[in-house]
């Protein structure tokens, strides 16, 4: 062998989709931040002026809220992948346009419910799940690439992982259409409702369906370490 | 030997010219969302609003569309590269400078066409066709650099790779010339039919010409496992 | 065995958490900068209109030491973390969305202490001292966790290091909430003071209690290296 | 031994000041872009618009080029880095505080230099002295660290390469107080020369004085691959 056996390694092939996508992810969260408007100052007023713009608050904390998870699920499904070919690429480039993309509608419905005028919180609402179902689009083109071509993900995965993660993308789809309609036909509260419930669950079952179940049980790093324990030659974590 | 084998390892040297184009990528594509105006608020006008700005989300698309496939691109091209030398860093900012550029005459080439008037579309399209053209030419000066420097290539790579992947670079200041000319001289139509085609072909492209070629036989994943099963004691993916 | 031996290798589960926070981090730290107001353009008035705004160059200068203490302490805890759970993901998005809002009360009070009007300090030193004394709070979750899930942690790190580490945090907590009694019900002179003294304090004991006294003693690299001679086979830093 | 040779590997200390500082620069070069404001809308007036703002192309680009040449050498610089101490990440933050400023200067003395005012013109360039002069002492405790602390430097080193480095940041620190001062006290075109002639310099020399020599004789990246030839098992590159 002409080659030293190791001198450089090179990480798995999602290395850079990673360090792009979580790129990607931090700005969207840091420039939330930036979006708070610092009052302008009037003296003796700072109290009022602060109080004044309690929406952008509660707006800023949902949209951060809802990047976190994200990233938590981006986290979690790209720590099983191996390989990345086309296909993979741009499904996640498509998930990172539809999910840059959840501060925009936030902000837009945020504004409308405060302004009380009905048929601005139905155009709100509609946007709003348009562009958080096409999101659930995007993590179902992912979740199905990953399942139809097994040779792409972690040996150490089980094959029906990504095969049964579809659901979740699919009850999305099912829910943020649901919401659109009910909050274009009638009242924008049923939406409101569907809009805060799916980001709790996506948090909860950001590690997978299974996953989930398992930690309900023993607690995830305890039940990861002591499988550690049993397979204690296994190369990932 | 006094040190232990490999308590560190250090990656590929091109890691931080990654880490770092990866940084100037993703800011890229975010800030592009964060170009898309909040409509002021106007009571029950929201609709009107949100549909009078469709320019501008084509626009967005657009630009996402294109630093996408720039990325892919880059991605392609430097999981080939093993050494980085002070040419190669330079042909690298230089195409960092001019994709990061991108954006801006597209913006400017979107006002124009809404605009109606015929000079400012052919200032714009001309511009346009200036800036991606100079972008073609940094991916020439790329590529020529690593096909004069083998030594800087992974030793896997099929040495004719990167001679041949010039003709990519050359065909774009070819055309994005033609472009500029048509655009300049007659109607910006023909222009903007090889804006359009070309992101389209790099897209199509971003594995390499060659490899273009394989996938449309095998797919690109499944060639590169089996070749995997050929070759497995490889230190590359 | 069907594989090669490591010809991919994985980085410490902590890999992604540490990419995406230093993406956060150095986002704010250069977003500072942008808020330096470059003075509008008057003829012969330059050298006045800049040192007119030398109030944001002091709050520019704190805005980023603290940026920089809280990466270095960031830095020094996740050296010591070899996995990753949910909880220790949550508290780590918590100590980003606290973290990430510190500019924000800093340019308040800095605006406020310039008015000169005491009702406004006085709300302005309370907000601060809320948000500080909530980054305190995340980061005393942070240290819990790594105290109560001990196999979260390195092998060689010291067992009561964490536990330890909770004082730090606690102490901020009390001393914030000291600073926003005080800036509330009477002067925010004693509030500024404990503004000042904390970000010091994190600077000096970034590293940990423990090691902040040997580093008084020996230096911290010169420890680090002479520990290394000892263990030589270790296979972390 | 009950853990197995190296499921996870850890890079060298350097990793997340690389990682940061990479946020930083890809950051800083990306804002530059930002900046170029795209013209008001003016039917038929696209093209005088456009070369209206030629001042700011012009600062773009040597904004962008001295963003490039700082990456350079601070890659060159860590590349050469095995242990990080607090002296040296305080040491980098210093230099990622001078250094993200310098686009501040650059616009204000561009802005100045255009209109004309002799003493607008001398404040300009004394601010832009007295920054871009604060990067080279940020940069000289950088070297002066990596000289008396040697344990933090790669083996393969040369011992005298970073004494000899510092004379590099003296020599910037030494110009730019000429230039500043000639800058206020006279007329500030020698002011101007040496801004430009510096960059160069720095870009010239990135890999280093000693490294420099070599690469006009051999070029950098030929005479790297034939050093790999006589050591081939070394580990670094």
């Amino acid at each position: 062998m002409d080659e030293p056996p190791w001198p450089h390694v090179r990480l798995s092939e999602t290395d850079r989709l990673e360090a792009f996508s979580d790129g990607v992810f931090s700005i969207t969260i840091t420039l939330l931040v930036a979006e708070i408007v610092r009052p302008e100052y009037a003296s003796g007023m700072l109290l009022q002026k602060l109080t004044a713009q309690w929406a952008s608050y509660i707006a800023f904390l949902a949209s951060f809220c809802y990047a976190g998870v994200i990233w938590l699920n981006h986290r979690a499904v790209f720590a099983r992948v191996r390989y990345c070919d086309r296909s993979l690429h741009l499904a996640n480039l498509f998930l990172l346009l539809t999910s840059g993309l959840i501060p925009f509608p936030t902000a837009i419905l945020s504004a409308a419910i405060q302004s009380g005028n009905e048929f601005d919180a139905r155009v709100a609402a509609t946007l709003y799940a348009a562009i958080a179902g096409s999101m659930c689009l995007a993590w179902l083109v992912v979740f199905h690439v990953l399942s139809v071509r097994p040779y792409l993900v972690e040996k150490q995965v089980d094959p029906d992982f990504f095969p049964k993660e579809r659901f979740r993308a699919v009850l999305g789809i099912v829910l943020y259409a649901i919401a659109g309609l009910a909050g274009w036909l009638s009242s924008p509260k049923l939406a409101m409702l569907i809009f805060l419930a799916l980001p709790i669950f996506y948090g909860i079952t950001s590690e997978g369906l299974t996953e989930a179940r398992f930690q309900l049980r023993f607690g995830n790093a305890r039940h990861r370490a002591s499988a550690k324990d049993h397979h204690d030659g296994s190369l990932v974590e």
